[in-house]
């Protein structure tokens, strides 16, 4: 198996949701994101196999930004809103 | 490849989630969705080829609607929802 | 293109997430979510053509119930949930 | 078109979230998730038509009791959780 | 009809929210996500036929599970997430 | 039937949502998430056989990832999101 490497495995990088500004809230976001799907299929020829179909399906496009917007509320929350 | 313009990949355009109104935060919502999309698959040419279907399929867009009222929520809540 | 007319394409209708009922709040809820589909798809047409499918298909009025119920989480907390 | 009767299309039955009991607000939460499927179907021959596949299908029974559940988890909030 | 024991339509079995611990609180909120099922559909004979195909179906067993964790997401704030 | 051993149907592993880090918060999550699947389907034999397809289609692991996300929003917010 070609597997991912460990750091495409840290589940919450950096080991905190606080940032400093949203985009980098986003951007954490988006790595939690990634890697909870390496944790579930850790094989890079397998998420490279199925990326072509997913990447060009306006469906499945769809569904992985709501999984984004999901832990996004939550980051987003541990930051109060990067409100002042 | 047909890449999308840099403008199109900021996530959180504006850098932050307070907008002076409902409506402001609205759009904020919907770009921060569609640039979402953007991230995930950058080749312009692959989303407008996606579009067509996308766009007349009641289903697709009830889901792409549903991501953006996800995201609403986190802004929603961001701006104390706008009371007073 | 037969374009939605422009009132249907305003996203927050009225401005304001408050309102002074529930019910009021569940409208706004409706209409919010209506609007958004017009924003991605204002093709009046395609709308239409869709329709017969999507309404008479149980799953599409089901995806189409949720977004209305995460819609009014926001507008129901942006009320206090209309408590006293 | 043999229209659902007007006490099934309110949107908030009782015009308030505030119920004296969990099973209460349960009991609002379906009755609003099905009022709103009224509101966008209001056909009720439509309506029975679609319901013996729609009843008979898992898929379909999760994805409805997951909008239940998403509408109860306002009202749940809206009640304090019935503390006390 | 072979018709769901009574038992099993208890929207809230035992009336409340509260729960001694969050094992107990996991329990409601799979009873509630099932008798919610039972609610919509009470006819054991289609329950049963449903459930061989629903059961081996990954994508129908993550669909239940994802109502589960929206309902725990209810019971959860309801017991302040059992902190102390 | 090869059942899931009894450790693997523990709905919350410990007997609490509070972690010390939003790593170990995010292994919670994982953790309930497949031990509610186990619950629901407790055949190990069945289990594995819907292993291949599902971990190979990106849209049952974006499936998968979002009930993760959402068990997270709870662990989450019973921990303060790990504040200071």
């Amino acid at each position: 198996m070609n597997r991912v490497p460990e750091t495409e495995l840290v589940l919450i990088p950096g080991g905190t949701l606080l940032t400093d500004t949203p985009e980098e809230g986003r951007i954490l976001a988006i790595t939690m994101a990634r890697h909870m799907i390496h944790n579930i299929q850790p094989d890079l020829d397998v998420l490279k196999a199925g990326r072509p179909n997913y990447a060009a399906n306006p469906d499945s496009l769809i569904a992985a930004s709501q999984v984004v917007a999901i832990e996004f509320q939550t980051i987003a929350a541990a930051n109060n809103y990067w409100r002042k």
